[in-house]
């Protein structure tokens, strides 16, 4: 069984706009913040000191699906699972629930990259002392 | 041949995190912006009154591919089509350059909805004067 | 002694921008999360009903000085005051913190206002019972 | 007489807040937006290349005085005048107008600073040749 990482924030005011409910690109954040929180619960930043050296995740892909609009002031829980490790990125789903309804489902795909002064964004292969730490979370038919 | 309706905007600094490049999450409002642009060139706000009542359009779907990184202060070309237009909703594509090279490609998929006072937003199927509007920007085969 | 309510949060990706740094537009959201959390302390929220009415603070006036930069994941310390309660308007001041060095300090003037569908917004005196709950965090020569 | 520099934006969706209206925050990202165009009209970047070394300007103050609220899609008209030149530092004021009806006034001030790799920035006087493109619109009694 794979687990799952689970936070629990409130609706912020600069996260609304005119309709009165939560932007729907405030969801890509929401789900950004959830990814560093539990990155952080794994003991690993998102900005990675890895053998000397600035390992980071840039994005290739992000969605959403929104099912139900979501308020100010309310309460939204996001539980992240790791959908997918390949060779060089990781896929996170997110699923957005407020008092037990499905609010918003997401993903986000990010490329594990060397980070070095002056140069480009380098990819290179997830660590293994990374991809152990990811492993209990990735759902079990897609992590092999 | 479908038309393409075009805009161009410079980077702001709000746009830009820590990495020194445009958020992923803000490419969503640029997409959007795009959207209300779109909309006001053909004479229709984003929130619109017919036959006395307000239309609007919340998402359903909204998704991102990010090809290559775009900075403070750049010039981001945006190309907006019509990928699909059901029977209530539509979808648009939405193609962001730099210089003439691909930075990225997005698609929001928004549903026409009546709102009406102390209710929840209703979903109709889009009025024949708005339709009409967007077919000139629809892809041919899904346009049918 | 007047109170003082505290509240800490982490800074998220999305508050910083390419100088590495918390922008300096995100203050004024940490004030007024702040402010936000304080009034639910109080049992009221930012938008209250009030004898049938809808009861809320429109800013008239904010500001901030910025005495040292804070950065992406680091701990933030805030403490709200009531600077000033006057017969219509209520004056905020902030402090925030990181590991007890001063980061900023801040002002937020607010009116309260009845809102009502169709019509602008009216300033109206701060009802007794609202007056009551902000008292004990007024500092004392400002409070008469 | 002392010059103005302006220019003149649509709100945009991302920048209104569940009461209809411009987020009393973002008026400081359209300060710094103007200031940005600003220093671009005069041929400088917002970090700027200066002797080898990169100059730029954190802020050390900001404030904004909010007169009239401003909604979606509405143009708004921004003047900015250079309200204090100081050694190190410069103090813009912004006024925001809609259809010549005051919205708002503010004030930002930044400090000159050399940023050099792996230290904190270093204010240093304002050198000359900035000094001289600022000065056209500094205020008359200010600006000695």
């Amino acid at each position: 069984m794979s687990q799952t990482f689970r936070v629990t924030r409130r609706v912020e005011f600069r996260d609304t706009d005119m309709a009165g409910i939560v932007h729907f690109s405030v969801f890509f954040n929401y789900m950004e913040q959830a990814e560093h929180e539990f990155l952080r619960s794994l003991g690993m930043g998102v900005i990675y000191e890895f053998e000397g050296r600035e390992v980071s995740w840039p994005r290739v892909n992000a969605a959403c699906n929104y099912r139900r609009a979501i308020k100010f002031e309310q309460l939204i829980d996001i539980a992240l699972s790791v959908a997918r490790i390949g060779e060089k990125s990781v896929t996170y789903a997110f699923r957005f629930e407020h008092q037990g309804q499905l609010v918003a489902e997401g993903e986000i795909t990010a490329v594990c990259c060397l980070f070095q002064p002056g140069g480009p964004p380098r990819s290179i292969p997830i660590p293994e002392g990374i991809r152990c730490k990811l492993q209990p979370f990735a759902r079990e038919s897609e992590s092999n």
